[in-house]
């Protein structure tokens, strides 16, 4: 005998229909096209825990299969935005602009791109987050500066973006809950791949941040969230597409994250890297993500061309500008510029042949430096900010044998060598370089 | 910032591959074929509540959506049936043929089969479910039969069985708690609707219960779990095709549902209109669909040709043999056949016009009468075995206004004559008339 006993939970739509969940679920299992009011019951049903969390993976994965329209993309970005906080910067003078990262391995743009835009006049007043498996977080790097306070309240926020142009806080709002609610339960149940899911998850918490124009920096390569070019695009066309449904200007650009970004990995060696490139002294594809991105968000902001922006941004980069807001800044938060540690127990790692570098591999070397306490392997671990790698060979690079392909900063047990070295190719022949910066997307 | 952190349960396959929940639902939902191993990880974790709800719904989703291989639900079925007790009727001599409903309203014929078929000397051991929903169960049926012991231990269950051939029981066993508890789960997600997840969880089940031959009756129509012909002979095919490749003979019969089978509705009821059958005064069409079920399993059970059965079958019917088995099962299961009370509170419903029956919405006849406490709203939910509907009109009959329709059997509050009402359809012209049994299947 077959039972068909549902599960119901009842509301009723503005025109008087009853609605539950088990239909919703059965209409996108048969590709229908769900209506704003659905969603908004799945979902806030979900944040209320009325609805299940089994039947929010349910339905997560017939959208993860069957796809979502622009339409219900939108819808859901706007209930994910509504659903917490959403930012008053109305008291900052300006255009706002923001900026965001899809994440990878030694990306410490923020840390620069932030003061950079600021020296140029224009206001960015940015949230960030903490590092959990293999990629860092910018709140993480900023405390490795002794004294840097992360946790300012709204007021101290907008005093110190009105007075010096910027500021670097941690998430003390609680933006978009219902997307931090369904991250979590898509991370555990093989729903995360889906580029409409992705680009709304992204886009309720970067417009309820407040911005008036958001720059996002789509990583694409085999250590990044997103692997293939073509989904990248798609993602960033769809987010581009949010941002004007929502009347705000929005900008992806597309970065290369085959290998770590720069040459340091780990949260204080991060924070040197930054000052390093704020002193005209950063590596060659560190400078030019971020001269991308500092440009664009400059041109945003001021309503210029790229190329003026570029000429204004290379100037201050230059000429020192941009490194003072960067100590203003680190001032205004309490923090020491002076007082950065970094791990004493320092290991070299040699190579074991002769060649070109061909491949590196970043999530491999993120989850060997988050077994060193560099990350966290939960939300509530602790981590320790002076350890990490320090690269001295990249793609493309020469290296002989026994010549060092990289230092160890530790304070753990010994890394285990053959590890770390596994996350190198070195080749006879160069493999072809791929471009950094594969495409603007507006 | 996107972080990917998987809450892994890892295993360890034969050839010492490592297996986790979400490689498995990240390969379904890529339309990927799932092997033994990991089918039997994913279904043996969600018992062992090892996997999530929500990881199990979000495979069962993609399963659905995606389909499965015949393999795939050969698998499943094996792994659900090894879940739990297989039942062993070697100890009962001869062939034991089993069968079973998808389950209707007014659906009362292993009342009728089973003592029918173990008359013409063909072994029946039957268990039985409760009814929930819209639909009763033949357990109920029974138990409205003052004294009617359903809990039989495995001793006495086959005892009677070598003794009179039949035997008709309450699941002691635990049959496939696999199934049970994602067809719970299924419920719950509309996840449902899928017809390798409907074979494998009947034939789970099914091959569980230790029969060596099993006819299965598959109702379609309106007020049946499947409504269309199609999609219940694929459905069928693929319960024949899972019998043979556990080496055990399946026959489907495909039998309308368009309306109530029989006249009467309700545990007590039913009993009474079982009764009236084996007295060769049974309602046509109920009579058919027990001729048909009767007739193959005889048929299964003696090796012979459908023909012939249906001659021992037809005319053990007529001659009384059927009835006194029936009797003589009623009387080894202690229950009293003088005592099977209905409700003593009778009322009659008239037709409000004149013209044919074209519908009878048995769906919804059901759920009125499920309101009068006739059936359970949940598993542990007290019912009233003497109540029901007792029809006057079928599809196809001509009634006058003012004319009765139906008696209704009650107890409770008064029935609501509107909605009982608009369960029938009254026009002017005649319906065309579909067939009572559209197709065998083996």
């Amino acid at each position: 005998m077959f039972f068909y006993v549902n599960f119901f939970i009842l509301c009723y739509t503005k025109n008087g229909d009853s609605m539950n969940i088990i239909d919703i679920i059965n209409k996108k299992r048969k590709d229908g096209i769900l209506t704003f009011e659905e969603i908004e019951f799945a979902i806030n049903g979900f944040l209320n825990d009325e609805i299940l969390d089994s039947q929010m993976s349910s339905l997560l994965m017939a959208m993860v299969i069957n796809g979502m329209s622009d339409q219900e993309t939108f819808d859901m970005t706007d209930i994910m935005l509504k659903s917490g906080d959403i930012v008053d910067l109305s008291s900052i003078n300006g255009i706002k602009v923001d900026k965001h990262s899809t994440g990878g391995v030694g990306d410490k743009t923020s840390l620069i791109v932030v003061p950079l835009v600021a020296s140029c006049g224009v206001k960015v007043a940015k949230m960030s987050g903490r590092g959990l498996g293999h990629t860092g977080g910018t709140i993480d790097k900023l405390e490795s500066i002794d004294g840097f306070n992360v946790n300012l309240s709204e007021e101290s926020f907008i005093k110190q973006v009105n007075e010096i142009g910027c500021a670097l806080i941690s998430q003390t709002f609680e933006l978009a809950p219902a997307d931090k609610k369904i991250y979590a339960l898509r991370d555990k149940t093989a729903t995360v791949e889906s580029i409409p899911l992705i680009a709304a998850s992204i886009m309720s918490k970067k417009l309820a941040s407040g911005a008036d124009k958001i720059v996002i920096d789509v990583k694409v390569g085999e250590d990044a969230f997103m692997k293939e070019i073509d989904s990248a695009r798609e993602l960033a066309k769809l987010m581009v597409k949010i941002g004007k449904n929502k009347g705000k200007e929005v900008v992806c650009v597309l970065t290369n994250m085959e290998q770590p970004l720069g040459n340091h990995i780990g949260n204080a060696l991060e924070v040197h890297e930054a000052i390093k490139t704020l002193n005209n002294d950063g590596p060659k594809d560190l400078v030019s993500v971020v001269m991308t991105l500092a440009s664009i968000m400059v041109s945003l902001g001021k309503s210029i061309s790229i190329e003026d922006a570029k000429t204004e941004v290379e100037e201050n980069l230059r000429n020192g500008k941009a490194y003072q807001k960067f100590k203003d800044m680190v001032a205004y938060q309490q923090g020491n510029i002076e007082n950065i540690p970094v791990s004493k127990h320092v290991f070299s790692i040699k190579s074991s042949k002769t060649g070109f570098i061909t491949e590196i591999n970043a999530y491999r070397l993120g989850m060997i430096e988050r077994s060193m306490n560099a990350n966290r392997f939960n939300q509530d671990g602790l981590i320790d900010a002076t350890v990490g790698f320090v690269l001295n060979k990249k793609i493309g690079d020469y290296v002989l044998e026994n010549e060092e392909l990289l230092k160890v900063y530790l304070n753990t047990n010994d890394v285990n060598v053959k590890e770390v070295l596994d996350c190198f190719e070195i080749k006879d022949n160069l493999a072809q370089e791929l471009p950094l910066i594969y495409e603007i997307i507006k």
